[in-house]
């Protein structure tokens, strides 16, 4: 079997959060796995001195459009939220805990923290929201609150976000197939027709 | 017959060269016309604080592997050339000017400058390039070269750029259906969705 694809993304990215929703099914079409990244924008963008599309002049009305015109065209529940960007931190170390744990839940986890944030406005910076939605999933309360706070957890955090800029990781989602790199949801075309072919 | 759709771009701009090569067929298929539009990056992008993707940290590798990825994959000649991005100024100003005289002349224009700069890497910054080019099509080459630097031709080009500023057109290609904005070549097939449906 091949190696996985490596899918990056911000639990803050409404288009990672429509790519969340395909990128198994494109992957496994083609007897790839997924290794699902979350990264952090805020420590890449200060870096490429970008801003959130939303707080761009010219760019908001169109983002925000954009963003719902494609929920509807894939039957994605969002709305944007309130409070846009957060600061995803929890959300990102609570992935990489269970991961380590549980693979395949902490794949769920994710998509709970993204259903949550974009479909129901929950504020998921909020540690204590992100501990209540792992609990709905049988992740324990307890345990997990604590690795929130653990230096490890935070250090796995932090070394992910690097190794993800030292490849040149600059926008969420991001996927990398053998080394080649695909940025936004209007790529994930390409991703399988690069997946079926090995490439053009 | 509906409304036409608006095709904004620069002549500088990688991506308006791709759509230009398929807008017109996507449009044709709905009993659309297309009003192409060239315009200035560089006097949009000082509102919105962009800067060229090839001049960004960290995006400027991917662009230019983007660029040529996306131009294999359509079959369409592609070099990034050396003097990029460069001022269109002359190039858009021919455009309007010949327009005027005669629209579908200025399409061709239009195709024969991109191909020109993206295909066979000339410098269509420079008036007597574009002139060149456009002399090529049977177009007047001393009237042009007068109007290339008359003030009503200037004025038509920088009240083009406004009025696009107006809709908040803010990148290349940035195509307009009926007030429905689409930007990105990878929004076309969007594009094509919305003109057979009307919307979603």
């Amino acid at each position: 079997m091949p190696a996985p694809i490596d899918f990056y993304f911000d639990f803050s990215s409404p288009y990672g959060y429509f790519a969340a929703q395909k990128i198994d099914a494109i992957a496994e079409k083609h007897d790839r796995a997924v290794n699902w990244r979350p990264i952090l924008l805020g420590a890449i963008f200060k870096i490429t001195g970008s801003r959130p599309l939303v707080n761009m002049p010219l760019k908001s009305d169109y983002a925000a459009r954009d963003m719902s015109r494609l929920a509807r065209l894939l039957g994605v529940p969002f709305t944007l939220p309130a409070g846009f960007p957060i600061a995803t931190q929890a959300a990102a170390r609570a992935f990489y805990w269970t991961q380590q744990r549980d693979p395949r839940l902490a794949r769920e986890l994710a998509l709970a923290l993204y259903h949550a944030y974009f479909a129901d406005g929950r504020d998921i910076s909020d540690p204590e929201t992100v501990v209540d939605i792992a609990a709905g999933l049988g992740i324990d309360r307890t345990q997990l609150a604590a690795a929130l706070g653990d230096s490890a957890v935070k250090e796995r955090l932090k070394n992910e976000v690097d190794a993800a800029i030292a490849r040149k990781v600059f926008g969420s989602p991001f996927i990398i197939i053998d080394d080649e790199p695909f940025w936004g949801v209007d790529h994930l075309d390409q991703v399988e027709r690069w997946l079926a072919t090995g490439g053009w």
